[in-house]
Parts: C-alpha cells; sequence; structure tokens
C-alpha cells in the first residue's frame, strides 16, 4: 500500500508501506478520500519534533480525514459500507480513569495519527474504531469532511468558553486555528468577533465572514480597540490563538471584568502571566487540549449551513502530487489557510 | 397627559391620566415610540388578573417599549437626550439579596410595568432608571427595540438552558414566546429547532426562519419525529413554551440522556410529571422568569443581524387606534406574532 | 457455588447455582464478604418487578458489595490479590455515546447486578470489571465498603446539586436514601440539613449527626420552619427523597429564589407539579439516577472521616441467615437502617 | 474620635480625627469591638502603597472588624440596636453593570476600608450600608466575627473552585490566606488538603485540623508527594495562596488532568507559566478578587462547627496597644496567623 512517508526530518517519499490493519469487530475499515495538510504534519516533517514526541522512524503523515466506509466490523450498527464519512484521529482507552469522566482527550493512553510513533492516514486505507467515526450528512462534502478535525479544536474553544448568547469574543492571532476558532464562537452564540493579527492578507480573509472584523496590530492598539468597541467594559470572552507572549502579555487588559480567557495556542516556552491583573478581573481561565465530544456537533453546524469551510480550503493537490502539497505548505503563505490532498479521486 | 387606561375588565379607555414623574439623578426621561402589545396586557384585559396580580383599580397598560431620551439625571452618563433606546421593565431594588447575586429578576421587590398597581407605559413620556434603559443600535429601528423585551424571554431561556455548539434543541409550542425561543436558540448555538404546535400558519411562520421545522402534532408524533431526526438518541435541549399538560407529559421522551429542559411556559394549574422518567435520563431541568441581563446582549444580536424580528410584527396601530389593537389581538389571530402601536409618530 | 436466589416472588433459597465467571484480561475475581440488603432487593422479593424490569426467572440478589481481590486479569495494574474492595454495580458499554460523554450511569446498554435478568452477588465470588473496582483505605471496613453503593446516590445527589460552600439544605424524606443524601451534603459544604420525615424514629436517628435537624411532619409544616430558619429567603437547595406527592408538592415554597431542587424519591406515577411556581423563583431542578464517578470520591470522604456510615447498619447476618436477613428487611422497621450479610466470615 | 491612624510610610498614631459619619436610610451606625490586622494594613505601613494605590494623606488602618448595631436607618429591617455584627468592607455601586451581574467585587467603582483614600475602621464607630453588615450568630464571638474577613477569601476561592465532593486539594503557600483557603476547601467538601510552604511552625500550625497534611518543601518535592498520594493522577484542584514564582512553575505538574487551578496570591510582577503544560491536561484556571456574597455562608459553616478559626489568634491587643500589634505584625513571625486589636472592651 503506497504512502505519503516522512522518513526523516526534511525528508518524503511517496511509496510503499507495510501496515497491519486488522479489523476488530468494533472497527470499520475505510477508503481514505481527502485528507488535510495540518501544521503539525508541517512541523514534523522540518523539524522531526513536537515537544516529547520525537520522530525516530518512518511515519505516515495526515489526520485531517474523510473517506468512504469499505467495511463493518460485526457490531457495527450506526455506520455500512458506502458511508460518506469523517474520523477523530485520537483514540483513547475507553476504559481509563479520563475516559469515564468524559474527558477522553486528556487520557494518557490516547494515540493520535501521525504523532510519533503513531501513523497517520494519508494512504489508501485505515482502520478505526467506529465509535470515532462520523457519518458526513449529505450536504457535506468530503473536502469539508477532512476539515472537520481542525474546525473541531474552535468548537472545543467555543464550548469551554461557555459562550453566553451575544458575547463579544476577540481572538488573537488569525492564522488557521484563530479562524477556526472565531466561526465556532460565532456560531457558538458570540455576537460578534474581533481578530487580531499581524497580516493583512490573513486579516482580509477572515473579514469575509460576516461578524468577524479584523485588527491589525501594525495599526491599531488591541487593547485600546476593544476598549472602544465595548465602551471601556471589555470582552466577554478571549481565545488566545497565537502562542505569542506579546498576546498573553494583554489578555487581562482586554477581557471584561468576571470574563473569559480561553488559552488555544501554544506557545513553545513558559511566557510571563500578569497574575495580579488576571485576579484583579477575576476571570476564568479555561485551556484547549485536541477536542472532546465536538465532531458530531460540528458536523450539525455545518450540515444546517452556520458554519462555511469552503473558502478556507486554498489548494487541492492529488496524493501524487503530496509532496509538492507540503512543500507549499513548509512556505507559510499567509494566504494560505488549509491544503488537501485527494488520496482517491481526481482533483477538480 | 393622555394614556391608555384599563379601567376595568373588558374596558380600556384613551384618556388623560395624572401620574407623578420626577426624575432623580439616576432617571432618564423618555418620550414612547412604539409599544408592543403582550399577552399579559391581553389577559388583564379580558380577565382583569394573572396568577395573585388583580387589576383593583385603572391601569396603564404596555410594557414593550421603545422611545428617545428626553433628559437624563445627573449621574446618568451612558446615554443623553435624542438617543433612541428600549427599556427593562422590571425595576429590582438594586440592594435586595436576589439582586446582590445577580439573580435581580427574582427579587420580590421588583416592581413590573403593566402589572398591577404598577402603570405601563401606553402613553406619551415616563422616567426611568438608566441603568435598565439601552441604547439602540443605529441599525436597530423602534419596532425592533419595543421587540427587545419579549425577545429577551427567549434569550432568558437559552441562556439558561446553557447551550453546547451544535445541540439540537426542540421548542413545544409555536407562539410568540416559542418563536422567540427557537430565534435565541439558534443564534446562542443550536444547529437546528424543532418546533411543534397544531396550528400550521403559526407553524409555517417559524419555518421561515433557516434552522427552524415545524411539527404539526395533528398530524406527526413529536416522540416518533425527535427519534427519528436525532436516530434514537433524542434532543439535546427541549424547550416547554406552550403551558400544555400534555407537552408536558412526553418531555422526558423527547430529551436525550443527560440532556436539559427548559420550562417557559406556565401552566395554570399544576400539572402531571413523569418524575421517574426524568430521573432515568438524569435530565437537567431549568425555569425562566422573565430575564436578566440580557437586553444588551440582545441587541447584540439584533444589530450583528444573527437574530431578525422585523417578519415578527403582523400589525402597526397608531395611537388612536390602541383601543382596535387590542380588540384585534385579544382574537388571538394564528397568524398574529406581535402587534404594536406608535404612540408618537405616523404609521407608515 | 450456593447463592441466594430469588426464585418467584416471595420465594427465596439458599441453593447451588451454576453461573459462568470467566475472567477478561481487564476483570478482576473477587471473594465476596459483606452484601448489604437494598430496598430494590427486597422489592423484587416482595413484588417481583420494577417498573419495566420483571423477575421472569430465578435471579441471584444483592448489589451492594465488599469483597478481597483473589486474581487480576493480566492488563490489570491498580488491584493485586488480597486487596480490599468494594464494587460499582453497573457495567456499561465503555464505547456507548453516553459513556463518551461522562454520563456512562444513564448509558441505555448498562447491565446492573440484582436487575432482572442481571444476577447481583449473594454468593462467594464473582467476577467483575476492574476499572468499577475500588481498593478500600485501611481504615474502611467491609461493612462500610459495602455501603459505598447506597451512599453513592448521596454523592450523586449532592455531586448535581453543585453545593456552594455554607448552603442550607432540605431533605424530604428520612429513609436509608434521605440519610445518604443528608450526609453527602454535609460532606460536600452545606452548612447544615433539615430532614423531614413523620417517622420520630427515623428522625432521631438522622440528628444523632451533627449539622442534622429534624422536621416531624406531624408536628411542624415544613415551609413555616424553613421559612422560619432562613428568616423568609427559603433553603438554597431541597432534595427531594421522599417520592411522595405531597412533598413534590410543596418543593417551591421551600426553595430559595434561585435555589435549586434535587429529585431523588422516585413517585411510581406521575405527580402533580407545579410549574408557574418552580418558573416564578426560576429553579434549577436536577434528576439522579444512581451514579457515575463518585465511589472514589466517597471512600475519599469515608476514610477521611468526613462521613460515618458506621452507625447505619442495623443489623449484621451470616450469609446461612440470608432468608431471615430479607424476611427482617422486609418488615420494614423504622429503626432498620440498613441490613447486613456477612458471606464469608463470622458476624461479629 | 480617636482613631489608629497611619500618617505616613512607617508612622502610625493613635489620635484624634473628625470623620462625616452621617447615616442614610439604607445605613447602620456600628460600636466596633475588634478589627484584625491584615497583611494589607501592614504592608501600606511598611511601604505606602499597594500596586496603584498609594497613601498620599493620612488614613484609619483595619478593615476586619466585628461590633455592635448602635442605630440603623429608617429602611433597615433586619438590624437592630445591640445585634452583634460583622461587616463586608467593600461597598459597591449597586446599580453598575459588575453589581448587576452578581459581580459586585469587580466593580471598578468599589470602594474599599483601608485602601487609599478611603478610611478603615480602627476606631469606636462607624457607618456602614446595612446590607454589607451580617448579624453574628450567637455562638459565634467578636473574635470570630473579624476573622470572617480574612475566611471570605477562602470561601471565594472554594467557591469558584466548584468543589466536586471528596476532591482532593493542594494548597501552595501556608501563609493566613493558605489556612483560610484550606478550611474552606475542606469545609466545601474536600476529602484532604495537601498544604506546602517552607516554615515548618506554619505547617505544624495547619496540621493541627483534621484533613490537612503539611508538606515542607525543604525537605519533599510537592510533584513527587502529589504524585505518590493520588497514585499518579494528580490533585483535583490546586490553590495557588504563595504568589511564588517558584510554586506557579510547577502547578500544572500538580494537577490531575481536566482538574482545576485556583490563583489567590498575587505574584508583584508578571510570572513565567507553562501555558502548554496547562493545556496539555486541559486545566481550569480560577482566579480570586476578594469575594462576594460569601460573609452569610461563611457565618453558617463557622456557626455550624464546621470550620473553627478560634486557634488562629495568636494575640490579641487593646486600642491603646494599636501600635505594638502594628510592629509585632510587621516582625511577620511565623506562629502569628491572626493579631487582633479590642477597640471597644478588655483583653481577656
Amino acid at each position: 500500500m503506497k504512502a505519503l512517508v516522512l522518513e526523516r526530518v526534511g525528508e518524503l517519499s511517496l511509496r510503499d508501506i507495510d501496515l497491519p490493519q486488522e479489523m476488530g469487530p468494533d472497527d470499520v475499515r475505510i477508503r481514505l478520500h481527502t485528507v488535510g495538510v495540518c501544521g503539525s504534519d508541517v512541523h514534523y516533517y522540518t523539524h522531526g519534533r513536537i515537544g516529547d514526541f520525537v520522530l525516530n522512524e518512518p511515519m505516515v503523515l495526515g489526520h485531517e480525514a474523510a473517506g468512504t466506509i469499505a467495511a463493518v466490523g460485526a457490531n457495527v450498527t450506526h455506520l455500512k459500507p458506502g458511508d460518506r464519512v469523517c474520523m477523530e484521529p485520537g483514540i483513547p482507552d475507553p476504559k481509563s480513569r479520563a475516559s469515564r469522566l468524559g474527558l477522553y482527550n486528556v487520557d494518557p493512553a490516547v494515540t493520535f495519527w501521525a504523532t510519533p510513533p503513531v501513523h497517520g492516514v494519508l494512504m489508501p486505507e485505515t482502520v478505526h474504531p467506529a465509535s470515532f467515526t462520523y457519518k458526513l450528512p449529505d450536504n457535506v462534502s468530503f473536502a469539508e469532511g477532512a476539515m472537520v478535525e481542525p474546525f473541531a479544536v474552535g468548537m472545543q474553544a467555543a464550548t469551554r468558553a461557555r459562550v453566553t448568547p451575544g458575547d463579544t469574543a476577540v481572538v488573537t492571532g488569525c492564522g488557521t486555528i484563530g479562524i477556526m476558532v472565531a466561526l465556532a464562537a460565532l456560531a457558538g452564540g458570540c455576537s460578534r468577533v474581533l481578530i487580531s493579527d499581524i497580516s493583512e492578507t490573513k486579516l482580509k480573509l477572515a473579514e469575509s465572514y460576516d461578524g468577524i472584523t479584523g485588527v491589525n496590530l501594525r495599526e491599531q492598539d488591541l487593547v485600546e480597540t476593544v476598549d472602544t468597541a465595548t465602551e471601556g467594559w471589555g470582552a466577554d470572552i478571549v481565545f488566545e490563538c497565537s502562542g505569542a507572549a506579546a498576546a498573553v502579555r494583554d489578555l487581562f487588559k482586554v477581557v471584561r471584568p468576571g470574563g473569559t480567557v480561553v488559552l488555544v495556542g501554544l506557545p513553545p516556552e513558559p511566557v510571563p502571566v500578569d497574575i495580579a491583573a488576571a485576579c484583579s478581573r477575576e476571570c476564568r481561565i479555561e485551556t484547549v487540549f485536541r477536542y472532546a465530544n465536538v465532531f458530531d456537533r460540528a458536523l450539525a453546524l455545518i450540515a444546517a449551513g452556520k458554519v462555511d469551510l469552503k473558502p478556507l480550503v486554498s489548494g487541492t493537490f492529488s496524493f501524487d502530487q503530496s509532496i509538492a502539497a507540503f512543500k507549499r505548505a513548509a512556505e507559510a503563505r499567509p494566504e494560505d489557510v488549509k491544503l488537501q490532498i485527494i488520496v482517491d479521486g481526481e482533483v477538480k
């Protein structure tokens, strides 16, 4: 079976690899159709590691995936061959302490596609637990299905924020995740989102959505802008999606008294936080680690037309062009929100 | 000053009345523009009482109001003469135990417009606390401003429901409040709403909004319909807005395990509830009493275009036609969602 | 293997029964030591059914159990032979939708000891999932261990109530579950509990605990008593543990504005509820179905000495006397809170 | 009227001062009995400022106070002359946006005793809003009443933590506030508290309470100790009460997956926080600013005997010895948890 394999830092090959793919009674076999290129895939390609996860041997990349059911295990009732699906790439131990609490995303035993030493799915076929495989509604395309995974991070952020209907939100950082968070916040009940970045290209793209206003940090001060927009009260929720120390520094000047800060971006090192300022506004601070129990709700919002992810696909590549797709992704062009690879089918 | 006065059950007059309207330093004086006719106004007109509140002497009707600031008290900084505003009709004791907890709507000391013996505002001018007076955004009309009060009940319901983004909601009862709740639920994060009633006219009106599907109880069984729509799982949230015993009976067959029921409709008498069924799904049940802290957020959603109340105004009357407006409202035509009276200005 | 078998309504026998007890890699084998007699066991004995669960063939009784690990499966790491343990009697499907949400108690697929057609554990040995088996701290006896199950219902009620430290609680119904709820409420942060019943014997027993005050409904009016005790404000939390319509009728006169009602008792039929009264105080109503994720926390409170269940064991029987124990339990003496059977060992 | 006046940094005098003390209809006049010496009082004495609050002119110190009602305003019904009371020292604007949300502690308009330029109450008499004045239960002494204020910070921390009954908590920092937090956490439902510090004297004092275990950081590693105590899972809640960067650094190694960190201590400068570590466990982080709506619940727990503050009074001084009391407090002896001054009465 041919797969996109990260051989070592900086070296990709599209080659045959032999992987065990036995299917248990609670599993399904899936023919992959569309797989998105994620920043973490690219980071393994360019750096060979993320935190404690180190690439020590060749690994198949790809974890944002949609496809078609080829076969189902004996116990599976909610899916059948031919169903179009997307998949949650992290598989926890369902009997673990965290899973029993409903926190399966923080189960220390979770295995996650394309996180060493676990292979991803840039290949024709995979086997996956049926309970982490979701049927796509008829009006949701494979391209959208493969976007559910990154959008799920936004859904997790909006869920943990516990939006009160009509809230004003600020998102710091207008990368892929920042936009996903902004869209989930709006779909989840916010009346408006102010999103900040230094790239006018990225801000313009975000502003093409109703309800999103860009704040170009090269020209505007975020604290002042929010102060004016909220008549001195502050934002109800601030989603930090940049991972930048400068953004973290001002969080508690932007949020209102009793407001909420949601930390999504991951600074590579500890960053200074003004705890006294956080306390003086008695903020609640939530953190986000991947997602749990949001794929079905993400699909419901997409199918309902409340979230439109289609404009975010900025490039589509055939499987044969996979390596080119990664090279393009490594360029980090500001206009590229999401690149996707069609594993099985034609690029239109 | 001429006002619409409910003299006694069934008898309205448009006549002069002398009311004290002294303005304190924290108050504003408002020239009324548009006032909606609420079911409770009509009920006092037709029955002379609601529960323990009994009409014992003539009372001015009307509590869904928008107007223009005529003057402001010495301490008022967020409003100025000429500002277009809407008003929250309940005034609590800000020092009460309930108010200190943020629950000012359940303060036993609250006084509420057009609830005996407190006068309403179907008259040219009133004085009101500035802190319960809200500036209308430029793109929000007086008609919409006067709809904020009934919509606020929907906002309170959606807020107490604590919607998780993407939830499926059911609303039982497609009257004015049922529609308000459905719109607030969608704006507050639900992906879709199924609304049930026996009036096809009302359901058709509700279905003109994206995301709302009507369930005509003369033709469809609600439990079965929800079961099919949710693949046997049940609705995440059920908003009971009918006050009908038959709707209450089936609530816990419609909601999913661990789901939420929000009681908005007020049955006039105690109704049978299947507590064992509620427990077997371990539901949370929330109740709603008017609203607190939602007017600003309602306005934010309307201004953002996430909620469109304009199609719900089914008739507009001049002040001189006020009595005719109430007679029409008393007919309870299924196509009438909201009738409004223009106190000051022309009916277009 | 000899077991206490309910042959049919009203007929118990202590006789050999052949049950499959294969142990998987995630299971443990347990030698039972102490098993409590629960009201539901007695109800199957006297009536042959509870709701939809009907005794159609002989069934071993008993689900409040403690014992000693005899053997562990290959994957089990947190337990070893010789460990003293208690067990959670409900086994969900860990891959179900409810389980993934952390709501495994409302998983429709759950199987529960001594609930037809699933056998209980009044027998020498059983096999159980290790993840639902809890090590007893050294200072917790088998008798206390076998009380964790009924106490877990109290824990679930106190957890769902979301006690704010210092709350005043009312418990209606001073049976075994009412007392368990009162103790959990106190351990969980309430400052005091008023508990109501018509049995002076039961109330006296409850009052032997610090912080619990009995209200004898033959002599005192509950609404008035709570009104006086809270200076007219009402109780922060009311736990309904009687299942009696009369108690349900007054719930919303007892709870404070914005307070919480927790429904624990199960009326056999729908009972009238004053929804308008519930709404006028804007109460939150929580319901309880068994428990999830509380056994470890129950044990922590018992081991810490914050909850003392020992005084509640009102009678201990040897395994040979099991049938006598059930006959005594069926008498429902007011002084009997909990009867226990020693399956393996001497009665001291 | 003689008062303890902080003239300037380092200079206290017990001298006459003329303060306006007019009483409005919602106020009460209180004769002070006992006033505690708070770390913030001492800090103004030794440094002349805390953050943005700077001593620019003479100010009366003291804000932890209990006394006796001398007179009540016309609207006051819940208090009468002779009632023993304690007082909440912060007075918000009850009509402010924060107050209406129930967040009066973060109202920017709040005035707070002994915070420049507002005078404190180390003097014979003061006038205060009745709604922030609390009747002491008969079994609560003036000394305990004057401890309610610092204990209220612990109550706020335990409330915002949303303790689940049986939780394991860690408190970092065993100063006065650390102990208050530990006691509130235990009363609020925790099964046990591990408290860390470098002072054996302080830890020994804390360990005199049931349920508290000291961790001497000179001898033990906190991360390892918690790991062992929780079998590798981590603490459910970590209360940071030291304000020390070293404690902040390890917070997310001590808390369990999905656990809660409550920030109480105020580091004078921004400190490094490992946001990626916080996210990897998806912690919720709460912050605390003073308190709101906890005085009544604090008194309920003290009256019920669930919290015993009496052992924490380490020294009592007469009003004439006030300056000596402050000099002793400035020594910061490890055995001194709380020093108090008897304004009106004898020191026993």
